[in-house]
């Protein structure tokens, strides 16, 4: 059984719970094809992000649906950290640690 | 002050972090030039993954960086996540609660 996050959820139990459902296929399937998936789900992040552009009416659909290509962006990028040996947690200290980044993102 | 997010990092936290240091900007510049700083790193990613392939005898300086690069690339995902009012733990319980997606993630 995959371990299970409670809320408040760390970033630490959802990259597990990827890496406990997904890894096996993804590692398989290897970094290129598995980026492809990444950047199919950035595609449709685009997509909803314009229809819920600021003058637009989105339908409860459109607006779920922006939820739901966070969401997929972020698991297939985590899946790519699992199968990359990237721990996010770790990587993340770039912005979370005093003296990391502070003005600028890049 | 911005709050500070504790070590384990709640998905939470990282938004909250995100959203004290960099929502005025990212506001200001809007989605369609907010996405165009997130496809650069996108593909500094895709440069790192590269870089980091099996078979390549990487570097330090690149082994470090394949960690950056997915660090910023979340960071602007999330900022992008922050400007269109979406709560990113939330749009996560797709994947988390029970009854959610199981055996794919589109």
């Amino acid at each position: 059984m995959a371990s299970q996050p409670t809320t408040p959820l760390t970033v630490k139990a959802f990259q597990a719970l990827i890496r406990d459902r997904y890894l096996a296929t993804d590692a398989a399937r290897g970094t290129p094809g598995t980026f492809m998936w990444f950047m199919e789900e950035v595609g449709e992040l685009a997509t909803a992000l314009q229809n819920n552009a600021p003058g637009k009416t989105p339908t409860p659909e459109e607006k779920a649906n922006l939820n739901e290509e966070f969401a997929d962006v972020i698991a297939w990028l985590t899946t790519l950290a699992n199968i990359n040996g990237v721990d996010l947690e770790r990587a993340l200290a770039k912005y979370t640690d005093k003296g990391g980044v502070e003005g600028v993102k890049d």
